[in-house]
């Protein structure tokens, strides 16, 4: 469904886990999660990442979905003591949890029903008043509540809830975005490219150094970005000519 | 410098740019840092992501350091007009900022007199009182402010800088680690990993899915932490020995 034009839908990530924070995994799902949302239109604002600890995640929750049209969080919501998302979403919404038949009928979809000890049926405690959101791979559900989705941590079922979530968000008009080779260094271009991004308020022009670690130093590229597809062309032609004319002013 | 015994050494990550939150940028450094810290003995407790825009970034900065010990922050440091983290910084501290001498030497010792243009003269914009922090990658320094080190968003250069401030760090006792491969469900063993968990408060013990990619499906690891060697070892025994009788329960 699409808002209203130059209505913006926003969003935030909540990652939740002690493994990230202490570097022993490396998070893939925000970057994931990014791309999908400028796919579709949602302009991502903020990310946190807190611990494993109810008041931090509870805080982190309330700050966010307050504040942007959804919040996603990702991770604390497998069978072990250390998930403890559910519960913390619970409490930020200040509703009763309790395991839900739901998602114990989703879980028998795989699981024998003499393997469904007190371990796995923490997976199935969602808060009141949620809606599931089901799990192709390995049928533990995620939920929504209220803007909240709560999804898990692993990419491969983070990736499969996203697929069910994406086609039911309001999305905004998407950003645009085209990426120039500058062939420059920043430095040469940096005051020119802030009157540029002056002329044109309304779109966001970004540059961006790149290492290039197989040789050859720095790279830059300047990206311009506008949901309107007439005024990002505008600015293309405007930096694109910048660009031509330092080139041509160091006979390049 | 080593903390008092049992003072924690906090710190948090701020990442600063659109970039990032756009998706056409992966995030490298949040997991570089992760690991750094762990390292050295400094808890890693937050990291937050937020665009180029000076009222986020001036409210998280203040957010994060009245609440860490450290905060990093990467990104927004460069030539161009949506570098803004040092202005944003300055007005954090509620400092005045201005081009900075000692900056201005810096980039000297790579630029000639006469390339030093407006933009890049930008990157000598420092906040009154902060110490600089040297770049031998590109030269264009760092700076820290209190207890705020403000680093470039390029890895190489933020490592580069890192490796200046790591041993500037007050750090405390170091988190130990040892990891388990559980070759079981994680089902299978929630309850009694949430049992040894309770036996052991002082000790911070995880468990993490992986999805193998290759084949093989999941396989779980439990990560057991603590900084008391002593006690890590006494936890890793009991869960090793929980491994063991859950496996052979199971006839494996």
């Amino acid at each position: 469904m699409t808002a209203a034009p130059n209505q913006a839908i926003t969003a935030a990530i909540l990652v939740i886990g002690d493994e990230i924070l202490s570097g022993r995994t490396k998070d893939a799902n925000i970057g994931y999660i990014a791309d999908y949302m400028t796919l579709i239109g949602v302009d991502l604002k903020e990310v946190r990442v807190v611990p494993d600890e109810e008041a931090e995640i509870v805080a982190a929750v309330n700050a966010l979905r307050t504040r942007y049209t959804y919040l996603f969080t990702t991770g604390g919501i497998g069978p072990t003591h250390d998930d403890i998302t559910a519960d913390s979403v619970a409490k930020a919404f200040g509703v009763p949890i309790d395991v839900d038949q739901r998602a114990v009928d989703m879980l028998l979809t795989r699981l024998k029903r003499e393997d469904l000890n007190e371990a796995r049926l923490r997976m199935c405690r969602i808060p009141q008043g949620a809606e599931l959101v089901a799990n192709a791979v390995s049928a533990a559900p995620g939920f929504r509540m209220g803007n909240v989705f709560v999804m898990a941590g692993v990419p491969r079922i983070m990736q499969a809830m996203l697929d069910v979530i994406g086609p039911t968000l309001q999305t905004g008009a998407k950003m645009l975005s085209e990426t120039l080779e500058a062939g420059l260094p920043e430095g040469a271009y940096g005051s020119a490219l802030g009157e540029i991004q002056k002329r044109f308020p309304q779109t966001s022009i970004g540059s961006y150094p790149h290492f290039n670690t197989s040789g050859g130093g720095f790279s830059n590229q300047i990206v311009v970005r506008s949901k309107d597809p007439a005024l990002l062309a505008e600015a293309v032609a405007a930096v694109r000519l910048m660009i031509e004319e330092l080139k041509a002013a160091r006979g390049l």
